[in-house]
């Protein structure tokens, strides 16, 4: 795992109510006191002051992917974010087409699923629970494969908290001439994905993952040629990205009402992002919570279920210690006695858990965590060794 | 216009903040300060804090509409209420079904787009841009159409604001054996609707209408037999009602993130709904809201749309004033620098604009919106004569 390249955050970051958890989850998320208080007003979704809000918030979006000119658009989609993954693969696979999904978790998984709705061809690379997709397994599926039009792949991969090797795996994409789509649901905001450096048809993500929004709204960052072409495409008139798109360039407006608060809240949100040094900044913080966080796990005798190459900023898994005593359920409520809540896991192979690295949370309420844990497994009587 | 039966609530309304506009539209609308509050901390989507919130909104709307058994289901689906309505859709039509879809206005013809988009087959029975369908009307087109399987019926068509007659309606859905959708919008919560009183299988709104939330998400009350009946029917992965249902009854859980904050914020204003007197007291202060409207703006010189017997309580259409100084445009930015947000019309045959009852809005509002109007009319130089 490498260092933070930037020092850690050290204004302190707001203390949640009295009694009110931390949460420690890919989202949702603890967000700022000032991103929840900017829901304290109500908005008309008609009305030209909103309108601006969306617009800001659109192009903000844009410009955090590296895009300055109208050779991609921002469509934001009423929705968790699974509704802007469904609606971008609706909108960039034609309907005679044949996606290659490249899957180590349950957000692949998810995809094909979708696929299966959607009546789009399909292959996939799958490598079970947290294995990383190589670049060469990738390249061989497409030589064999050279029906496939579109690739799928998911950045971080939040069942397992690995960064999957995005920028290798573009290039193969980009050398055999196909379209691809990238999953950044919980990474987009906090690791670097700029269209000068890697090259993607579809970007996905959503308001309550690294931008730290509260949930209501996912969106799609997707180049405006595939989006033209995907006219007719959809078979959801709910999900359909291109007209989402049409009626928003033309009015401004949302084509159905909006989430307003959560639209509010996030452009709120992307102010405190610009503040804390954009991506870099979000990066460095979060990288530091991670770092701190392993360290503190493996001295108190947890293990990750990744090398440390593969672990992402944004979300770790620990194998549950194989101790008599102990019970995710009840180191669950422990530490949610002690105000922090963790996240099962999603493993298929092993007992685990995880905990994530994203929201308002910095190293400080992470060494908090740490002794929160300590206690934990105290009062469970489960005694560890240090790795 | 019946004259409201309940005596106008007297409690003070909460102002808005300093320079917020009151929001005299169909939703979103202006919401009280304890909802908003609501959504001043986060909450874990996978915690049994949150889950239990949404067990208790689930069982609220259940009971608001009649049910005390478990022959209907309540499913609440992420996004616009459009969604909903679409997942609605999907859901109850067989894919081999035919629907009557009952129109007159833009929310009857949404529901003809997504029918086309599900590839479900459809006849209708198209009124225009306000006129009542007729139960004559409906009994005969199903007496000609033996193959409908469902029909559906617009409650408060928001476009025209006409209470459409569904008492009546349902009454010879029910004759001929056929299921009937509801699409309650914007009027559950506020116009009675119950199983005891209406057969139907589907109603359908959402959480930013007449309960008063923030948008966020949509629900479904539907007759568990039918929803048994749609599994597999959904072409849509996010949309899906059936796979919602089965999750959230086997986790307590939604199946993705949930719109946390609009939820909380939706289940304080479900409070509110009941201290207020439950849907009586809410209609009586909608009815009041609307006499003083309709009566203040008649005194104006402004002409409703609509007989008084199809106004709801829930919005009302103005034709447009025909004196040369009036534009529509003009006229809503002076009632925004005075506070006030209205709704423009969507009318096809003349030029209109809608005043909305909904929302936290009192007489006593009402009438300074008058006021206001009428300050704004002698602004533009607009001198009409009373009716
Ligand atoms: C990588 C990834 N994809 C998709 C999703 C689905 O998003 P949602 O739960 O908002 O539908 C998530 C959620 O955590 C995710 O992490
Ligand atoms: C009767 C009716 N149906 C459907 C809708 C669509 O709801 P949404 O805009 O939340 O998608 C509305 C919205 O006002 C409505 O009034």
């Amino acid at each position: 795992m490498t260092k933070a390249e930037f020092p850690s955050q050290h204004q302190p970051l707001a203390v949640p109510a009295l009694g009110e958890p931390y949460l420690l989850t890919p989202g949702p998320l603890t967000t700022s006191k000032a991103t929840k208080e900017a829901m304290l007003r109500d908005w008309g979704s008609w009305d030209g002051a909103f309108n601006t809000l969306t617009a800001q918030v659109r192009k903000q979006l844009l410009s955090m992917a590296g895009v300055e000119d109208d050779s991609f658009a921002c469509v934001p989609l009423q929705g968790s974010g699974s509704y802007s993954v469904e609606a971008a693969l609706a909108s960039a696979i034609p309907r005679d087409g044949k996606a290659l999904v490249l899957m180590n978790g349950a957000y692949g998984q998810r995809a094909t699923k979708t696929l299966e709705y959607l009546g789009r061809d399909y292959i996939t690379l799958d490598k079970g629970d947290y294995l990383p997709p190589q670049p060469e397994e990738v390249d061989a599926l497409l030589n064999a494969n050279p029906d496939v039009t579109n690739v799928f792949i998911v950045h971080c991969e939040t069942s397992s908290g690995i960064l999957n090797p995005l920028r290798e795996i573009a290039e193969v994409v980009e050398t055999h001439g196909k379209s691809l789509i990238i999953d950044a649901m919980s990474s987009f905001g906090a690791v670097p994905l700029s269209v000068d450096d890697i090259r993607f048809d579809v970007l996905v993500s959503s308001a309550n993952k690294c931008i730290e929004g509260i949930p209501g709204f996912g969106f799609v960052i997707i180049r405006r040629a595939v989006l033209e072409a995907a006219k007719g495409r959809a078979n959801s008139l709910s999900l359909d990205l291109y007209e989402q798109w049409v009626y928003m360039e033309r009015t401004g407006q949302w084509r159905f009402t909006p989430p307003t608060h959560s639209v509010v809240a996030f452009h709120k949100a992307l102010e405190q992002h610009q503040a804390e040094g954009g991506v870099q900044g979000r990066l460095a913080r979060y990288t530091r919570n991670r770092d701190v966080l392993v360290a503190g796990m493996r001295k108190l005798g947890f293990k990750t279920l990744l090398e440390d190459r593969w672990l992402s900023p944004i979300i770790t898994t620990f194998f549950s210690p194989e101790h008599v005593n102990f019970e995710f359920k009840r180191f669950y409520e422990e530490l949610k006695a002690r105000q922090f809540i963790i996240y099962p896991g999603k493993l298929t192979v092993a007992d685990s858990f995880r905990i994530g690295c994203i929201g308002q949370i910095d190293e400080h309420i992470v060494h908090q965590l740490l002794r929160a844990i300590a206690d934990s497994l105290l009062a469970m009587g489960v005694e560890l060794e240090a790795a």
